[in-house]
C-alpha cells in the first residue's frame, strides 16, 4: 500500500506521518516513510541543491530537478518495498509537483507537468492520498518563527496559487481524501486511522 | 544562430567545434560554446553527479537528470545570448537525449523523451546540427586509450543502439546534417564552413 500525504507548510504532514506508522507498526505492518525530495543519497543531493537559498533555480529546471529525485527514490526504494507488499508513505508526491510547480510556479502547462510526473513516477500511484486542508493564511501565521528554505521563500501569492492548485487536485482526483487541518492532531489521527484500517482490512 | 553538434565519442566534435569558433570570430562573430551536461554552475553540479561512475543512476532518472542541466544552460546563458543575436555552438543538445537515453538506454519511449526535451529546451531548437557520423566499431578503436566516464563505460550494444538512434533522427529531422567523420580533419571542417556560411549570409 501506497500512502502520500500532501499539503502546504504547516499542514501537520510529518505529525500525521509520525503517528499513523507508530500505529500501523504496533498492528505488525512493516512501514517505511519518505520524504521528498530524498530518500535516497542521489535524491538527498538533488535536495541539497534545491532548498539551497543561493543557488538560482529557473522555474523549469526546477520540476525537473523535483522530478529526477523523485524518480531515484521510485526505482531505488518506494518500487522494492511495494513489491514486497510493505506499507510506504510519502511526505509528498507528484501532487506537489503539479501544485507547487505547475499552479504555484506556472513554469509549464499543467499537461506538461503531468507528462513529467508520469515519467518520474514509472508509473507508481498512490492508493490514497491524505490532503491536509489548510488557508495559506492560516499556514503562514503557524510557520512565521521557522527558517525557511528556498521553496518556502516564494511569496505570499506563490502559496495561494498552491493551494488552489491542491484544491483543484482534490476536485478531479478520487484517491484525494481532503482533511479539515485546522481540527486538533487526535481528531485528524483518527479520520486518517480510520480510513486506512477500512483500506487495509 | 544556434549550431549544436552531435555524434558518439570519438567522431571529433570538440576539434570541429573549436575550429569553427576560430573562423567565425575572425570573421568578427561573437562565439559561444556550451558542452552538455554543464555551462552554468548548476548544471557543472548535476554533470559531476551525471558522470561520476561511483553513482547508480536509475535510466529515468539519468533523462531527468540531463535535462534538468540542459534547462538551466537555456534559460540562463543560450536565450539570452541569441535574443542578443549571437552565435551559440553546443556540444551536444536534447538529440543526444534521444539518442543515448530514448536509443540506447530504452529507459522511456521515444514520445516521452521528446515531451521532456520540449520541456528542458524552453521551446529552442538549432538551426543546423552536424551530426558526424562515426561508426561505433571506429569509434571504440579511437578512444580506447581514454579514460572512461560513467556515460562511456556503458558497453558496446549500448553504443551501437546510440548509433542507430542517430540515424533515425538524421533520417527525420531535416536540420540534421551527417557528416562522414572519417574524413580529414581540415575536409570535415571545410564541410561545415561552407555550410555555416551560406546560411550566415
Amino acid at each position: 500500500m501506497l500512502i502520500t500525504f500532501e499539503g502546504i507548510d504547516g499542514s501537520g504532514k510529518s505529525t500525521q506521518i509520525s503517528l499513523l506508522k507508530n500505529e500501523l507498526q504496533e498492528q505488525g505492518y512493516s512501514v517505511y516513510v519518505f520524504r521528498e525530495p530524498g530518500g535516497t543519497d542521489l535524491s538527498e543531493m538533488i535536495r541539497g541543491i534545491l532548498l539551497n537559498p543561493e543557488i538560482d533555480i529557473d522555474p523549469v529546471t526546477e520540476v525537473l530537478l523535483f522530478s529526477s529525485a523523485r524518480s531515484q527514490l521510485i526505482a531505488e526504494k518506494v518500487k522494492p518495498l511495494l513489491d514486497n507488499n510493505d506499507v510506504v508513505i510519502l511526505d509528498r508526491f507528484y501532487d506537489s509537483t503539479t501544485a507547487y510547480q505547475g499552479y504555484g510556479r506556472q513554469s509549464l502547462a499543467i499537461d506538461q507537468i503531468h507528462q513529467i510526473n508520469k515519467a518520474a513516477t514509472h508509473g507508481v500511484k498512490p492508493d490514497v492520498t491524505f490532503y491536509l486542508r489548510l488557508s495559506p493564511q492560516v499556514a503562514a501565521e503557524r510557520t512565521k518563527h521557522f527558517e525557511k528554505d528556498r521553496m518556502e521563500l516564494s511569496g505570499e501569492t506563490f502559496f495561494e496559487r498552491v493551494y488552489n492548485g491542491f484544491e483543484q487536485l482534490a476536485k478531479n482526483e478520487e484517491r484525494f481524501k481532503t482533511i479539515n487541518a485546522e481540527k486538533s492532531i487526535e481528531e485528524i489521527h483518527q479520520d486518517i486511522l480510520n480510513f486506512v484500517k477500512e483500506f487495509l482490512s
